[in-house]
């Protein structure tokens, strides 16, 4: 039986009681370490497993399935993800891989980034569809994300916005020279995310030919009843006006949210928002006043910042009196 | 301290090690049972955490939720959720209530439909907004959900769409006569889920002004390589032209996932499906081969049906030969 097991987001104490349950029985277990991380070292899990656990790289996975998979018809092998276990192409393909030779296998899910941001206190099913932003270099700053996002914007939704993972990267010299030599890892901080995200919506939307002056207010949606038309909505992320939200070690004891317009997180630095794992949310125009209450909890400037101004000028969305 | 701990979908042992550890020291245990259900009885959960387990009903909740933070900022009190407990308004709401009296909060995260329905092999990143279609009525068939439907199928993006859930409802006649006696649970199943929507569907656009004839392929998406405009994608649902996949009891033992043409699921039984819970999801015309691939695999004529067809000629997606 190939388990391919969910570890959810913190700890080592993240997996569910069947999980823990199959790690336990099984002869040989994996842990896929390049698409996420836990906030613990792989000797914790050890410790905590009883288990000699197996780092399997993007190569491992990717070109080396079959040791992987390697007499599990026979023996129970866990194959172990940070998050939910079905969140990324690479992993069903193993699923696949697995099924195509008969092995039996078994999905146990987890927690994931994409149902924790309901701390954020916006709604999930608000959300269109996700997009990840790839570090930029000097010769590649790639805005193919900006597509999906422009695409949220038009009809008012959220948007989850994964920041880039580097592990296991070799530098160019090193690359060339065909040494097996990986640089330190990398995890994207929203300082730089939102550096590129304003970087590619200048690309996309010059200042000279913005319709309208990006500082100042646009007309309210007209009405919260009905769904305003798409053309309320601008397709474009003037910083002023755009409300947004970071979310660092979501799921950990020292989770961080902020909350604020574009502009106003951009003022912010790396340390700031502290160490990995982050990612950003930008607010759409379609938020209810539960939503913005409680997102507002979080907004950089409390009071005296620009989150319920904006809320209230270029979202339409009022501030309401919650009674708790 | 108040914990919200998200129980994951199928039985006792889907908590967290974490969030089993939080139970376990708690004074007293909420589970919320209105907004979905575990497979497995409130006394199994019992026996599991060695503890008692009061049913908090919607009332409880929204009206009673004092009781529920009683003593809050003394003693631990757990309240359960099915799935990851921040998927819904009502759970936020009550974090806000005990944040507002002082009360420390948990979030302990699990899985959730949202993520879960990564087994389908549907890419989450894919995935628009999400929809909750109601039991209709003979009186009463809102079709609001149909408008964000709508603008996911503009786009190319998967849909989820969740089903409703009748927990302690009262018959029109115990109402008015103010009787607290409540109907058995009821649980939607994709047979209703199907003829509501195709209803809506006829509703919204009946075959008279369909621009094309439903039975014959649309031209396809011209090009995969870019994003197709958004004109190539259709907003209505041909039955026989619309891929769809059913999920049943998912990250349950008994998971079942059908996929096939709208038309093809219409045609199945109640039995087919059995028993709850169920959800729906209409594929997004942006689909990739791998998807395609994955999901085809659980597709109800197989070979002989209609996905692969659909695929080629409606989708514009090719099946690809993937090398297992």
């Amino acid at each position: 039986m190939l388990y391919v097991i969910g570890l959810g987001l913190s700890d080592e104490k993240d997996i569910t009681v069947k999980g823990l349950e199959a790690v336990t029985k099984c002869e040989r277990v994996y842990l896929e370490a390049y698409t996420s991380i836990l906030m613990v070292s792989k000797e914790r899990l050890e410790d905590f497993y009883g288990k000699t656990v197996i780092t399997a790289t993007r190569e491992t996975v990717e070109l080396e399935s079959d040791e992987i998979l390697r007499d599990a018809d026979q023996v129970d092998v866990a194959f172990l993800v940070v998050g939910d276990p079905l969140g990324a192409t690479t992993h069903t393909d193993l699923l696949l891989r697995a099924q195509a030779r008969g092995i039996k296998t078994e999905t146990i899910h987890n927690a994931s980034i994409m149902t924790a941001l309901g701390s954020t206190g916006l709604q999930l099913y608000n959300f269109g569809q996700s997009i990840s932003i790839p570090f930029y270099t000097d010769s590649w700053k790639p805005g193919s994300w900006y597509d999906r996002l422009e695409e949220n914007l038009k009809f008012g939704m959220h948007t989850l916005v994964l920041l880039d993972i580097k592990v296991r990267e070799q530098s160019e010299e090193n690359f060339i020279k065909g040494k097996l030599i990986y640089e330190p890892p990398r995890f994207m901080n929203p300082a730089t995310a939102i550096e590129q995200i304003l970087y590619t919506e200048d690309e996309r939307h010059p200042p000279p030919q913005l319709a309208k002056d990006e500082n100042a207010p646009a007309s309210p949606a007209s009405s919260r009843a009905s769904t305003p038309a798409p053309e309320d909505y601008p397709t474009y992320l003037p910083p002023a006006n755009t409300l947004a939200m970071t979310l660092s070690r979501i799921g950990t004891p020292t989770q961080r949210i902020i909350s604020g317009t574009l502009a106003e997180l951009a003022e912010m630095s790396e340390e700031d928002f502290g160490g990995p794992l982050h990612s950003i949310v930008i607010v759409g125009k379609r938020i209810h006043p539960l939503e913005l209450e409680f997102a507002g909890r979080f907004c950089v400037n409390g009071e005296q910042g620009n989150w319920w101004k904006v809320a209230k000028e270029v979202y339409g969305v009022q501030r309401e009196t919650f009674d708790y």
